[in-house]
């Protein structure tokens, strides 16, 4: 049996969305900006995928921007809310568990001048609205806070941190890094005073290279791409038009029967994390239900090291990851785990189980059985090893 | 008829380019950060795809960065090389007839403080390495030259203007925008003194939304996008692995018979422009044979403006641009077509035909025969109007 349950660093295409990008890339091929009817053909793609994804988001069809992926989502929030409106401050505030796309920029800003505060999380790995309340100052002028942490699925009360945040300055730009969150959970930024969302496309069956920015109309924003024009001068360059029909395919199917979908994951997970803490010496650092997302299991087993576990899972088909994984040749400690309070021992054991819509109960049955079965053959490597 | 004459503004997708997609995107769908077997296979089209196009440029693997496309790419190594380098200078040199990806960038960079010289190009909007080297100066960090001209096709001396700028200050970075030239011409950076040479892949039947950078080994460059580190941390951000090997795929595909290829381009070329130029008031502001591209002829019909020229070839099946239409939305009057000294009246009525590998001779006669059968229609129209 295979099970690839490492659906949070990328899924497969769905057919409906290589279908489209097919059907692009062959005949409707023409480039956006050209005036006959080929450039209008294409340009018509783009419509309807922001016209779908304005839909699901209940925003308009304005303030939707097309970028490469969740990575130039955030840098271009950030860099460009930070060189817009720094004459209003010099100060962010963000969190200790951010992912690297959030967090490498913010490094980028400190050297650029701007001060960032960074809020801790507690044991589950959720900021606190108050901790952040506490952090803003009269030069704040970016919070940016992550809905699902990408390595143990914490679920910031994203809402709440909203409404603290407009309730203290209304012009403070709130940006949420939603590259875990799009089509899992509900996201209505106008009601949860979100200014800025960042979305990857292929984190739910859309295309690699794909992505879009949620951008309030009103909130200042400078590119971080110049060029063309495109995209009304935020984003220049000719667009992807196969990735972008692919990306509101992915949308339109994300959110079918989106509520059902879930509450099928969260089931399967939270069956999934009785059966490993029925484990001996097995730790789970991800949160049962609503707390937690429908779709990462974080687990560790002290004394042996996340790189065995995963390539004897890997052995027996099961794809899993170690830490966040999404860059693999970083050597650094997870700073989420750290973040949550766990020791060395524990980072180092962690492997990361992440579902999409249509992980089966059957395959998480099979990885746990696949741990079970493991777990006295990689404790005695380790006590060899000793 | 159909003959679809737009191949600067983008190409159509090849088989052999939308197989290795669909493959990578049903099958090889793997993350190339993740440490298990998929993101392995995955990380293995990354590393093919650069092979190949070192192999192309005779530059080192270590040398090729991917990025979204050409526009990323102009501004990467333009603002990256700016920042790194500004303490030895903030001067930086270019021409009046560069793509907005680069003039774009300049007037940007200008705002940061850098000072930026225009250098004029001649009528058949050619830069010479002598006006380049008349604006060279101690403070100088880059010096940026198109290889091709966009609107008119005009080639550039690149390895003159490369050895004038290097004799001048080794440390000048040069930076070519080679988009519409790669896969044309041939293009060897290490001979011609090229430092950071930006490609799109969607200008020679690869996938919108790729492109790479090729960057010299030891030139310093900041990122323009910050994350996860992949791509040794130049660029940040899952790489679109689908659109990499597709890339790569182009890139085989174009270097097979370069040559022969290009010399029937060229001699379709310079039949169509002899057509042209057969026909009475119609004016060509391109070069015949290599001192043009040999995909690329604008062609002026005083009298008849472009959109008008350009629909009416539409409804015959022939699809052109007008300008450059890299950017249909912007009303402004081309700078090439000014810069080479065209009147307003001249510039407003330019239409650009553009080949592709595949384009026929039949094709080009087609248009030529419809814009011959056009021209009393469109003619009396304009007398009319008056």
């Amino acid at each position: 049996m295979e099970a690839y349950l490492d659906n949070a660093a990328t899924t497969v295409v769905s057919e409906n969305v290589k279908d489209i990008m097919i059907k692009v890339m062959s005949e409707d091929y023409g480039n956006p900006s050209s005036l006959h009817m080929k450039g209008i053909i294409a340009e018509n793609y783009i419509k309807e995928a922001k016209e779908i994804i304005a839909k699901c988001l209940k925003v308009n069809e304005k303030e939707i921007i097309f970028t490469s992926g969740g990575t130039e989502s955030n840098n271009t929030a950030l860099i460009g809310c930070a060189r817009a409106n720094r004459r209003a401050g010099m100060h962010i505030v963000t969190s200790k568990v951010e992912h690297s796309s959030v967090s490498s920029v913010m490094a980028y800003l400190e050297k650029e001048g701007f001060e960032v505060t960074y809020v801790d999380v507690d044991k589950n790995g959720q900021v606190s609205p108050d901790k952040v309340k506490a952090a803003l100052r009269p030069d704040t002028i970016i919070v940016s806070i992550m809905h699902i942490n990408n390595e143990i699925g914490s679920v910031m009360p994203i809402a709440d941190i909203g409404e603290a945040v407009h309730a203290f300055n209304k012009n403070i730009v709130f940006h949420v890094d939603a590259i875990q969150s799009f089509g899992k959970l509900k996201i209505l930024p106008k009601k949860m005073n979100i200014d800025a969302l960042s979305v990857s496309g292929h984190k739910f069956h859309g295309p690699k290279g794909s992505g879009f920015l949620y951008i309030r109309e009103g909130v200042k924003m400078h590119p971080l791409i110049y060029g063309g024009g495109q995209q009304k001068g935020v984003r220049s360059g000719t667009e992807n038009v196969p990735a972008i029909a692919g990306l509101g395919q992915a949308v339109r199917d994300a959110y079918e029967n989106l509520t059902e979908k879930m509450d099928r994951l969260y089931d399967i997970k939270d069956k999934f994390i009785d059966n490993m803490l029925s484990l001996p010496e097995v730790y789970v650092n991800s949160s049962k239900g609503k707390e937690g997302a429908p779709h990462i299991i974080s687990v560790s087993v002290p004394g042996v090291r996340s790189e065995v576990m995963l390539h004897s899972l890997e052995e027996q088909g099961v794809y899993v990851s170690s830490g966040s994984a999404c860059s693999s040749h970083k050597q650094a400690l997870s700073s989420t785990l750290a973040a949550i309070g766990l020791d060395k021992e524990r980072i180092d054991s962690t492997v990361r189980f992440s579902m999409c819509d249509n992980t089966t109960e059957e395959e998480m049955n099979y990885a746990y059985e696949t741990v079970k079965m493991l777990l006295p053959k990689v404790r005695i490597l380790r006590r060899d090893k000793k």
